[in-house]
């Protein structure tokens, strides 16, 4: 069945430090009795603004299936720092820490425009054949696009953190 | 707890027959192992159409809800016609189909950007009160604003279907 | 990859009117901020019975759609009668209301256990073929084994109705 | 509004470890286009153990609720071992790893029944106040309780790891 050209897609943008940043508003739908986004809906968000930074950058995850590629999570941190609530007017930023061969480590959070974040989280994806699900490496060209988008190492923290106070608190002081 | 100001929000508009579309992209949080749309994510992108053409009409949910005021839905009708799949653009519409003193029938669809119609839906809101939900009148700056709003009778079909023949193979005519 | 013995699985039952009852508990995945059940979570409510009620009468849907054969929601009508909450536990039943060569209609409810009504649902969902989605005669043995589930048409309106009523206010009679 | 008596609940269960068991099936719900089970569809299903969990040993998240009591999520580690797929008949498993005063570290797993691990999760939350989300100490009979079922040092990896590698490749591992 042959598709009809996308929409134009609004609203995302890159920041001064080469992070993608999507606007996302909060609904019902991501809310909890708790009068809060239920925690499993961030990792919605963070799925969205990975897949438009990826389109940014030239590559959709509609044309990537259907050559058989896919990203699964591997690994995931996340810290939640202070809960959003329905309305809210948030954007998720997606930027790449760190690549390998055949997986790419994302560093995402969910802020609201001040600065003030929400949730911080560090995800590790592994390029894998869509038949089998076995790693592979990630095709050339995005691998390519992918290195030179990679962040510097101190620009990690995001807009909200201190970079040099990282390991004190931040989501890679885990363990 | 204080909330920044929200960031504008991008995408949406109104079309010539005074419905609001909202752009939405298909992710694979959207999506089942049939390889289409899942059928209750439908449901999540017709509520983001309605919150957003509330608050382009001046009702932001947020504030409604912090003043006691829930919309309940009451009764859903929906038709599949054709299944979305990942990375599709679509569109998401809003209009008020009947408005009553404490109910609105919202009319709404989901449409690729050439108006071929993935669903079609007619929801009936009720007013409730956010502690006991109970049926209240809608708040008259609001109903007001819903009134102006409502469609015309031969528009309610949209832009994909055609009104005169509504009653034969739309929403409208199941029972 | 070869997949370990299914356990067997717990709580379902089918009741004195052939309909199928699976426990459902309401957890805060379930909720959203207006402290109810988010109503897109009750048409998953509906698909895990919907999907237990096949196996219980021989047919998984993982063996069938290996086999090439989904079933893809086509209608839906459903009224929310009262809101279910938080640790609610809930039941959701499943009949069969009518059965045609590529499509069957289901009716549910979901329900608490002294037979009082949270929503009330009449599905129409159409046998397609898993690669190209276009609709199928149900295959032979499953039709008839539906056949002989399919509810009298006094018991459609389940416990927590009144048959002889059901036209003037129950799903069946809207439109 | 007064609630019917629950039903009772079917299918957990406490293993030889004491971790608390539950059975979950996986519905098109929980699936992706990519076939498998989407990545934040596990974090419901620990939440289901959790609350199942707790529910065993005496304490309702409905109750707690009511008395302004919640548990937040603080932080989150997660490891996808092998995709789950639709179908697949699961258990989620949840042992308490540390207790504090004001917080808990749940260790959990989604196996299947021969022992495999789909993931593996270690996971934060916080006791807090319902109306202003302010960390709170467990009230005295839940810390009780808790503190009677924290597993073991050697016992947390799970059946399905072998403890003592655990730094090795384990969840503890990260950072």
């Amino acid at each position: 069945m042959s598709r009809p050209d996308p929409v134009a897609w609004p609203g995302g943008s890159v920041d001064a430090s080469r992070r993608y940043r999507l606007p996302v508003r909060v609904y019902y739908q991501d809310t909890d009795a708790g009068g809060v986004v239920f925690h499993a809906a961030y990792l919605a968000f963070l799925e969205r603004a990975r897949t438009e930074f990826l389109r940014s950058i030239g590559f959709d995850i509609g044309r990537l299936a259907a050559e058989g590629v896919l990203f699964a999570l591997h690994r995931l941190e996340m810290e939640f720092l202070r809960p959003a609530r329905l309305d809210d007017a948030l954007e998720v930023t997606a930027g790449i820490g760190n690549l390998g061969r055949t997986s790419a480590r994302f560093v995402q959070t969910v802020e609201w425009a001040d600065g003030s974040v929400a949730t911080r989280a560090s995800l590790s994806l592994v390029c894998v054949s869509a038949t089998r699900f076995r790693p592979m490496g990630i095709p050339e060209p995005l691998r390519a696009a992918l290195e030179s988008w990679t962040l510097a190492a101190d620009a990690e923290a995001g807009p909200g953190g201190t970079p040099g106070a990282r390991t004190d608190n931040g989501v890679e002081s885990t363990g």
